[in-house]
């Protein structure tokens, strides 16, 4: 399969590329650098099946003559800022390089004839609804933060776009993701505080945020498994049949709109920022450290300090992560402070 | 109340500034005249309490200046494509006209800490859900028009921006709406074809389309009494000690934003294409016009041929539109050919 990966230079975008790569599919990179990195794609360079272009998929003309050139089968849409925090006081990234990003690609698909989309969605979208439940049909959709809202804008579009040129949409609802080649979030910036002083760490809130942390490897293995070797994601014909049944149940509402699939993705239990410093501590060795809290219930404005997935119709699908919430935190920690120690020697 | 009409040239927009001019408020238009008509608003230019700016809402730096200069307390983001069936060849006019336009509001009124915002929203959010009694609470909305995508990323916007900013927001999902100088839409399309042709009538689809249509002067009624002077509109503190309770159980789901208050806002009844044909038949005394229908339920790709609303929030919060969607479409027949004969001598 031709795939396309749209932010395949990002966190999460280059372990998809690295699996496709292992999947023998041939991989089109497209990337701006702006949260994507050099040396999380350097491997690939090279690779007879991998090609990278250095282009902004916010810029409709440029994108344009990628899809021109690379006509792909299939197209990952995995561009986004991943930084929510920051967007917080400058919402221009998030409809910059989150909604514009997602549009310019709807628009290429429709140009040029591409029908099969993965959107990389948030448990973001869902807004603040604490102790609820969250069910894929979770009415009442309010994003609290500008990122949250790009990417519920995002879910729109492609419902639209999907339905307008017989598309086959698969959107999965991440939530906090962790693993190698992490580029921000708390696991990375305590790590970063303490190598510059480990006498004591600032963690904003009170610390009692608590979020699922699903391990970058076990995602990817459930984007690979659904998008291209399995029955269970696009509802292409018959394998999908369960599914439409299913969904009618779900959301007790017939729904004309049988091209998009939506799955929450997640894990077992979730793990504490203050859990996430005591493990950072543990494995670096330090055992005095003084935490600071700012205090507050939220890390900042447009954090949801918790919430809890539902995750019936994933497993129902036939998928579970490998590793919990703790487990993937700790590999996390592990894996980057060996990282961290390489590139020192 | 220093208000600002954004798309207050166009159809309901200028309705709603006759209104508020009519109420003694102060009144900002602002329009591109992309959709909106000079003619709309002539009789207001030169009143003291009204302004006109030719502004562009989609370009910040020109929608800034006005911000800046004019310090409104309360906007009206009326300003969109409303020609749905424009759109449905051409998505950039939605990202453009709907999208942004709303986006550089939103950050407009964050960069002056301007509070209260009404949103013009729409049925065509929800996608089409066919028979599902639509509640401001229906899970999965899935539109299939751009138009659909742009006003549910939109409403995704105001969540966040309401949330992040302590705004108030007021968002009334309108259906198809009919009255004075409407400037596209079936009723005004018929009229012309006739006007062209009065042998014969091409009609999209099959004629059973069925929708509500409200009188223009009935959904202005309802947003100057929720947005300006009645209680039942923003929830700014105690008035809407009921709304918060209600809206709880409506959704069955606890919601942390709750600046954001959402309603249907309709009619009784419905009226099929094939009706409004009847009616402008009779009204232009014309009895031998031949029917030809283009077929297929659909008016068009991205049209949702029927829809039903649930009405009880707003009608539990007192208000109800004083004509049917019949009375509607029949008075807008009566005054459209009326002013066609006006222009005419």
């Amino acid at each position: 399969m031709r795939a396309m990966v749209i932010g395949g230079a990002g966190f999460i975008g280059s372990h998809l590329c690295d699996s496709l790569i292992e999947n023998r599919h041939d991989v089109i990179c497209v990337d701006n650098f702006s949260n994507g990195r050099e040396e999380s794609i350097r491997h690939l360079i090279g690779r007879s099946n991998f090609v990278l272009y250095r282009t902004d998929a916010a810029l409709q003309s440029e994108l344009d003559e990628v899809f021109k050139k690379e006509r792909p089968e299939i197209v990952y849409q995995m561009a986004a800022n991943s930084d929510i925090q920051a967007s917080a006081n400058n919402p221009d990234v998030e409809y910059r390089n989150t909604y514009s990003t997602t549009y310019q690609t709807l628009c290429c698909m429709r140009n040029y004839g591409v029908k099969k989309l993965f959107f990389a969605s948030t448990s973001a979208v869902y807004g603040d609804k604490r102790e609820t439940l969250l069910t894929e049909d979770t009415p009442d959709l309010s994003p609290v933060s500008y990122y949250g809202a790009a990417k519920l804008g995002s879910e729109a579009l492609i419902s639209a776009f999907t339905y307008m040129n017989d598309m086959q949409s698969l959107i999965f609802r991440f939530p906090n993701v962790a693993g190698p080649r992490l580029t921000h979030g708390v696991i990375f910036d305590f790590i970063r505080k303490l190598n510059r002083d480990n006498s004591r760490l600032q963690i904003l809130g009170d610390g009692r945020q608590t979020k699922p942390y699903i391990f970058v490897a076990d995602l990817v293995d459930a984007i690979i498994k659904f998008s291209l070797t399995d029955k269970t994601g696009f509802r292409d014909g018959g394998p999908c049949a369960d599914r439409e049944a299913d969904t009618a149940s779900d959301s007790g509402a017939a729904n004309k709109n049988a091209g998009v699939t939506i799955y929450n993705v997640g894990v077992e239990g979730a793990t504490s920022v203050k859990r996430i410093a005591d493990m950072i501590c543990e494995e670096m060795g330090l055992s005095n450290v003084k935490y600071e809290y700012t205090g507050g219930e939220h890390g900042w404005t447009g954090d949801v300090p918790r919430f809890r997935y539902c995750l019936d119709r994933i497993h129902r699908a036939g998928w579970e992560a490998k590793l919990s919430s703790d487990e993937a935190v700790r590999r996390t920690v592990r894996e980057v402070l060996k990282d961290d120690e390489r590139s020192r020697t």
